[in-house]
């Protein structure tokens, strides 16, 4: 495999996480596509060589710091040098504050903010002696707000963009690129359609958002150079409420 | 003249006006740009229709209500209809709250916030008949925070963001696109050139916003579907602080 | 009439206005009190007076800078020292974006907002001179938000939160302690009582907020010793949403 | 031990836990007093002692599960009911993100949120059979903002500000008062006199905050009616930047 670059989609999933992962691949980089099991990753390889492109998969739990750190080294050794990484893991649930276990609360974060911390401490290492790369996360509504019954989601969306900001301000002044991208709203994916179908259907083609259309939004950031950085946006569909 | 999408500018200036018109036109709309002074606009159209686009210039003050009325109403009429307004007018003074006259106060408001509300407000109109069409905003750090010395640069900054959201909330229901985009950080212009260039030379050449980088986002933001649409973004060098 | 400390209630009407000259007065500071028909302060004075607190009753415009200005120059010198100055005049109207005339954006921005402005600068030039001094803006749910129909209102809600955070980045180091107050929700009034009765009944007794409660903080905040000053707070009642 | 109320101070230590803890204490409520071990609780327990205050030293660590929920109930047993609990739990480290341990990095979270999450279910569990009780959580200007360095602190306040949210959102309508307060500069500690004492004689008296002076805020906030909540107020030295 030749040395191209590498974009390297953490929680690449069948919405948003694998579209990110097409773009990129189009685009010309070599997608490394992480999800916790690998043989979940199949129909996500396929499309991506079948429309020409480059795409290597594997099976890491972010959550564990040496797993993180073993993958991204085995990446930069035998793929290419990562030059965007992309962190798109969510946990949503919903629970009443007493109804939340200490292990849910714990679970939750670990899976949507620590798996974060330990893909971007570790990618920013290697960028940061390249003074070059892009690291971007993935947020929420409850990035933004916390909410009734979302004691353990918007903490950990929270502490996730938390990390971008801390990372941003002492990273884009060493030429890395940390951006954070509140998706507020629903993506559009199978289970999506398949568990609230009624809603799809009352929202319209254009009221929930298409992954491949936000994917593009990763694509402009990975883009801008680096005298015009945005550090946040949000997107949502045109008949959100916000 | 063919009867092309428009693209309106108010506030066409040498920075960053001048760069989204430059953008839109090259990519097919007609530029309809705006400054006070109708002669100031002669370098702009002549970059513009050099490189194959079509352009319109017109003096108007926006502070004007019957102005902004009337000069919509025209190129509605006469030229086709506007697609995408950008509202890009600064007045960026800085006096201490006691040396803050009530006329400057009043001035900035309305060349920084009263203009882009008769802006906002006019094409909003002919948009919602469309169902259809894109609103614009350029905001600052002072958008965001109130600082020493920016009473009245800040608030109305300030205003302008809440009109944007406020736009926003009530009319990306009915299919307009409303944004902001904060330049947190200087821009590179002729004046800025002239007037700081110490402050250029020291942050290097990518430490100042270029206008044509910062032109790239507005596009962007034009071409997100429906289903995925920004409201707010920051923009500024990767060496800013923040 | 001795010179004691004087609070200036800008604003001075039935419901939060009257209500913090109220407190004030009954603290043993003179209020001075205003509104722009001197008459409609009738009420307010006879209620200090029949308590046993000081109360000097003003119609005056302070949209009009002449008019703050003289005011204040009248107070200080015949009444006493201005020690902390509220601002506490709304303007709350709702209108579509395409119903909203430039003569009632204008006017409530001039209202809410340019009134505070003459207000803040005129009481801290003399706060400067004494180091020391509070100056407190009352603020909405609209100072933090646009909303639909709110283009007006939030407008100048905003702006004038943006003035104290100006004003309190400049001055605070001077010893004028600057601090808004955020009331999200409905207060307690004869106009929502006789407007808003089946509101005001569903909610229940402490589903709308009390004045006197509220101007407790008004006079916490002025309590509040250099050391430990707070900028902004937000107040609600127990089960308004936010 | 007569069952009057209860004041919970998790993290009662020599700064604003111990005021917090002896301002309540001699408005009456009985203070129980945590920290990790309770032997270093004796100074604090002998000031509200000779003060003529009731107070309860416990030995415990509120990141383990079970610890927060023996010691809420055996408080509820056999002291009296809380009706106020104060999370006041802080872990400042500085690390760059490349330093940061993800044993470092968890704890962190661990101390400052993990902590306030087993404390505020707890105590609301039994409050909302009450349908009376206040919650309150120490922040930090870290809670606000990301900063470079702080990654794991600042990740723990924000997600610590989010539970504050979720929390008040759920509980307010059950008549829980839950309220954060952003305490945003340093505060005065026999810690921070031995360690930055060049940095304290720099700012002179009142230029770090007196934990006796910020503690009234947090009665001020205890003392609120239900109509009329703050949610969140910050607090700082009348020179710190902002």
């Amino acid at each position: 495999m030749s040395r191209t670059k590498v974009a390297l989609i953490v929680g690449a999933g069948d919405g948003l996480g694998g579209a990110i992962a097409r773009k990129f691949a189009r685009e010309g980089l070599t997608a490394c596509v992480v999800r916790r099991k690998k043989e979940s990753l199949h129909k996500l390889v396929d499309e991506i060589e079948q429309a020409g492109g480059k795409v290597v998969p594997y099976g890491a739990d972010f959550r564990d710091e040496d797993q993180a750190v073993n993958l991204i080294q085995e990446i930069e050794s035998n793929v290419g040098p990562i030059d965007v990484a992309v962190h798109n893991i969510g946990a949503n649930v919903n629970f009443k504050i007493g109804d939340t276990s200490s292990r849910v609360y714990r679970k939750v974060w670990e899976m949507a903010c620590l798996s974060g911390f330990h893909m971007g401490r570790e990618v920013s290492k290697v960028m940061v002696q390249r003074q070059s790369g892009a690291v971007f996360f993935t947020g929420a509504t409850a990035s933004l707000r916390g909410g009734s019954g979302f004691s353990a989601f918007s903490g950990a969306k929270f502490a996730l963009r938390s990390l971008s900001q801390s990372m941003a301000r002492e990273l884009h002044p060493q030429g890395i690129h940390v951006a954070h991208v509140v998706c507020d709203g629903a993506i559009d994916t199978p289970w999506i359609q398949e568990n609230f179908k009624h809603l799809v259907d009352k929202v319209g083609p254009d009221g929930i958002m298409d992954p491949d259309a936000v994917a593009e939004n990763y694509w402009h950031l990975y883009n801008q150079p680096k005298c015009a950085w945005t550090q946040e946006l949000d997107i949502r569909p045109y008949m959100e409420k916000f």
